[in-house]
């Protein structure tokens, strides 16, 4: 399951979708709940960045940053699934600071008032810090390298492959690359946020959410909103409560819930009735829930179940259907090749534009307040945006970081990993993780830009991505297994916080929050974060009989995957199954191409030529939640067309109540999960003949 | 299972509840979507009584006759259980004559318009027709009377206990049977529809269904309305075969769903997602919903897991769950006592208002029209009513039968059966059929009376009562099986019978059809009932190997489950469980003394005192259908809350389309069934310790 360590965080819109045309979905959004926001903001003042960072701000975050990490922690050594929690950050850190400063006031004492910017930068730190508990892969990659795990494993189990966790060296290596994923991603937000408008359905909603709790009064028509989003928050929070109780097993429950059929099912065409997805798919542009269903479609409807027919002859029968030599692996590279096709594309497109904007500029009349000079969007083109957008992009604008400081940051950053990472690691040489350090960016931005597409966060799969790659170049007998793992290690940590603070930023630019407050929160938070995740796990790890051990309370299932992974990574490009490399050569072009297609027929006919980025994603991880989103899609588009005025005005509200609801329920859940409260049902699904099995077994027993 | 032999017929409401205040939801109903319907139609003329029976509809009457007698039919021989059809056999019928109408008028042929008057009349007729294929107990009473069932029974086997079934007494059995519960339900059809307002909820939804069939052009609320209905009607209809995909065995599919926890699901608390059900509630008034819920708090929650806890004590504990003997004793013969106590008080209340108004109306002014005057709503009070009643009640009231037909009619087939049936079954005694012959039009009145206050007809409770009762009277010794068997069948007939063609003239009533037209139609519907399923039943008798034995094709599973009640009954008083007696003349005394203060107190207070009747069902069915009732009073509850006029407009229209898309569903999945098509999903809830085994038994298998 990829949806076990990647993590749900956030649906958008390319480029070329907003700069379509007015009936664009993606507009409806700006024009409709958006528009308004800011005037009604209008009488509330901004405070200063600095001002944004208060004591109390961190104290919250602190404390959540540990409830959080606590959870994440559990999940990770269970069951591996994690969902995103930045909504219940906002709504956590709302109530927490609101509390206080209500009591404060009531006291007599309050000197700053709470404010929505505040509030963002409390969600934003802890995200950073709870993020490192999955980035840091105590469940997955490091914990893959123990004793424990290798014992479980039989092959590989040499000392030069094998390293136990301790307090030191963890605390110390997540230090060296944490950082590396923030200052690779502060000098792109601009691009992501302004220029391609990208949307971030996860940051989008919990931005709506901050807004809608710091709405000054008398706003009724987002008084109205805030009522719906209030309305499906509640449904949506309820409806995970409600499912919860039929999950008492594998395979049980609604998200296994086989509503086109079992056949359907097995290729993982489904319903699995997820509000988050329906809600990511009511802020999806419909072109990008159309890809994925095409990509869906193509993959799980058509080409798997050829190279289905070839096992035995293209890959041997008798694997494990999670096995990278066998199907598993056509899906997880094939995808992979077709993402890297896309993101390479659309990064050295863009590349060549700033290239060309910088040299214009400079040519021409430099803009000093520009730090990335696109030609698009630059401040003469700001009068025809909203005033909503307006106001964000000017605030957004306002407080830079300089592009130097993200430079200086990553190369000195980069640099200090470089020399420490081989004394804790010996197997992963320096040229290696130059190597990692050179193509991270790249691929920090590609899982930036695909997540603000899609909403799903392909982090472990640029992990994987290094386990192969650098697991092969170290080679077997030179501890490949353990540099793999490493590499692994650096390369998630960097691309997953890519992504995470890129949602941050989006939330931050939708509620006014300054950048540079945003980025000062960020680096706290992960400064928290790799002191915190480490500690959490390391109680984990002493407190608990059998870590580690499948069947015990936390198996970390997910470690033995990782380090089997590593062990067929060092055996390279050998490992693929018969003509999948072939296969992932025509996708990485057949990415570029389409690409090319879509710039080349001009933007009226590009609506109609789905974006490969989305094709690539259900790949891998089936297609049940592009029709999630099919559904979401349907719904506003129905919506629409009874009432457009009606649906363009709350249709985001919904959308972000559906998400929001959802993923509060994650927090309560993990909870019970944390103490030991299991759903008490189980809803199975069973084919006519099972059953009939099922219910011979159960009368006779 | 009580719900598989009888059937959904209609939900409606009381007497007192009419009369009580203009905030009653029952009014709603008539002064919402029904004020409007007879001013759309006062332009289109109604036929005479004569006009209204045309060829073509019996025609067409005959073909759906056989249609649903095969339907019916493989239903009872399968699972034995039997929804409801009227909705099904209007639409059926629409469709069919307004072809043939459509395709006359253009050829230029057409001589008479095709009118909801003559589509209730083949409604009427196709019910009475299939109804004769549930009431002529083929799959229950008679077929266990047959060697092949008596042989699965080990008691009472002598050649005494059987007769094999056999064309021709089959339809002699019928025709002399079949034909009593018509004439002792023809005068209470005043009682019912006029003067009690009961809903009779199928009745009324299929009426609506005609109704907007029919509706002229150009009445803008009337087509607003039929689409509602229809939208909701494609969904109830859709829903339904969504449902069925995941109902591949016993215990399968959302009918199942414990979604209150599979405690509360054990004693039948659960929402089982029954459209139809959801669509009475709202038709039903908020009193009935919440008698029932009543009712089914106090029985399943309080006293039948109390008098669980003396298992072993009050009865022995080794017996199956549906034995009579035990637990299911309790619920069957209290519900009936409750049932009989609230029937009986009603019947002498009515009677002595009847003999009362009599009295007064001889001593002043004799008013012919009216054949059984009963003060209340006599003419004078007619302009207080609404237009639409106006209408109706004046047309109902036009064509009389007389009821001395009816008395003649009765009288004279009820000897014809005194004399015969002791021919056919010679251990029924002449003096046991007067008896019941004596009883049957008040427990006919009881039937029809709570059948159009909560949809249920409790046909079969009725004639479990007669099995016990003539199968005691008679003993053992003399063939009392036999006789027992044979009784149920008398008495099922007539309560059948009566419940279901009150449902048409509630139906008849809201179309304008005349009372006249509906009784021919019966009578010929039930005549061709008598021959056709017989026939039928003879075909499957014939055509298939193993009939009639468990594990076959058609096990007939209610045929035996009657035949043990039979062998039960013979024992008499003595084969109650402990205590069962008592508390039988408990609530029977109780279902009289609430009605007495149900009386006393007042209308006000009276709607705050639930009805025992509507109690007394849940007593042996369970909590789930007053579940889904009260979802539905709830759904409309807070629609009335959010925009009341809508809500009133619009309700009886949603409501109906949830009833008729679930009814004609039905007739597709009957079909399924009869090719052999079975669902291919079990949709399965265990709980968490039972899924675990299930897990490692499919994992080892």
């Amino acid at each position: 399951m990829e949806r076990s360590s990647s993590r749900r965080d956030g649906t958008g819109r390319t480029y070329d979708e907003v700069q379509n045309s007015e009936s664009d979905k993606g507009n409806k959004t700006d024009t409709g709940e958006v528009e308004t926001i800011e005037r009604i903001f209008e009488s509330k003042e901004v405070p200063t960045w600095q001002n944004q960072l208060t004591v109390r701000a961190f104290v919250v975050s602190f404390v959540l940053g540990i409830l959080f990490t606590f959870i994440v922690m559990k999940l990770n050594l269970t069951t591996g699934i994690i969902p995103s929690l930045n909504v219940s950050a906002g709504l956590l850190g709302f109530f927490f600071v609101k509390t206080w400063t209500k009591f404060l006031n009531k006291s007599g004492y309050l000197k700053q008032p709470f404010t929505r910017q505040e509030n963002t930068v409390i969600q934003t730190c802890v995200v950073a810090t709870s993020g490192i508990a999955f980035s840091g892969g105590f469940g997955s990659y490091l914990f893959g390298m123990s004793e424990v795990i290798a014992k479980q494993s039989n092959e590989d189990n040499v000392a030069e492959n094998i390293k136990n966790p301790s307090l030191g060296w963890l605390i110390g290596f997540l230090f060296v690359v944490s950082f590396l994923g923030l200052f690779s991603v502060v000098p792109l937000r601009k691009i992501m946020i302004i220029d391609f408008k990208l949307i971030y359905p996860s940051g989008t909603a919990t931005a709506h959410l901050i807004n809608s709790f710091h709405t000054p009064q008398g706003a009724k028509l987002a008084k109205r909103q805030v009522r719906t989003l209030g309305k499906f928050f509640t449904f949506s929070f309820l409806w995970g409560l409600f499912q919860w109780f039929f999950t008492a097993g594998e395979g049980c429950g609604f998200s296994s819930f086989p509503s086109l059929g079992l056949k359907a099912y097995e290729h993982k065409f489904y319903f699995d009735f997820s509000a988050t997805y329906v809600g990511v798919g009511m802020i999806c542009p419909y072109l990008i829930n159309i890809s994925l269903l095409v990509g869906a479609i193509i993959s799980w409807g058509l080409m798997w179940p050829l190279i289905e027919l070839k096992k035995g002859d293209w890959y041997p029968a008798d694997l494990g259907p999670g096995s990278l030599h066998g199907i598993q692996g056509y899906r997880v590279f094939i995808g992979i090749a077709m993402i890297l096709g896309d993101g390479l594309y659309n990064f050295f497109k863009v590349l060549g534009h700033t290239f060309l904007g910088l040299y214009r500029q400079v040519k021409h009349k430099p803009d000093a307040q520009n730090q990335i000079p696109v030609t698009r969007n630059s401040s003469p083109q700001l009068t025809t945006l909203s005033f909503d957008d307006q106001c964000r992009t000017q605030l957004f604008l306002k407080d830079q970081i300089s592009i130097w400081i993200a430079v200086a940051g990553y190369l000195s950053i980069a640099t200090l990993s470089i020399l420490t990472l081989p004394h804790i690691f010996p197997q992963l040489k320096q040229y290696h993780i130059a190597v990692i350090y050179l193509l991270a960016p790249t691929l920090a931005f590609c899982n930036a830009y695909g997540c603000g597409l899609t909403d799903w966060s392909l982090a472990s799969t640029y992990g994987k991505l290094a386990i192969f790659v650098i697991g092969a170049w170290a080679g077997g007998e030179n501890g490949g297994v353990l540099a793999g793992l490493a590499a692994c290690g650096v390369m998630m940590n960097i691309v997953s916080t890519a992504s995470d603070l890129m949602q941050d930023f989006k939330t931050g630019y939708m509620t006014l929050a300054s950048p540079r407050s945003m980025f000062v929160s960020q680096m706290i938070g992960t400064a928290m974060g790799c002191v915190i995740s480490p500690c959490v796990f390391w109680l984990f790890y002493n407190a608990f009989k059998n870590f580690g051990v499948p069947g015990s309370t936390y198996p970390a299932p997910y470690a033995l995957i990782y380090r089997n992974m590593a062990i067929l990574g060092v055996e390279g490009f050998a490992a693929f199954p018969k003509h999948c490399l072939a296969l992932c050569y025509a996708f990485f072009a057949l990415a570029i191409v389409i690409n090319g297609i879509r710039d080349l027929v001009g933007k009226n006919k590009a609506k109609f030529i789905p974006i490969p980025m989305a094709m690539a994603i259900p790949f891998y991880i089936g297609g049940y939640f592009a029709i999630d989103m099919c559904v979401g899609s349907l719904i506003l588009f129905v919506w629409s067309k009874v009432n457009k005025p009606k649906a363009t005005a709350f249709g985001p509200a919904v959308a972000s109540g559906l998400i929001c609801g959802d993923g509060i329920w994650t927090l309560p859940s993990s909870i019970l999960a944390l103490v030991g409260v299991r759903p008490p049902i189980c809803m199975k699904f069973l084919s006519r003949l099972v059953n009939m099995k099922v219910d011979e077994f159960l009368g006779s027993s």
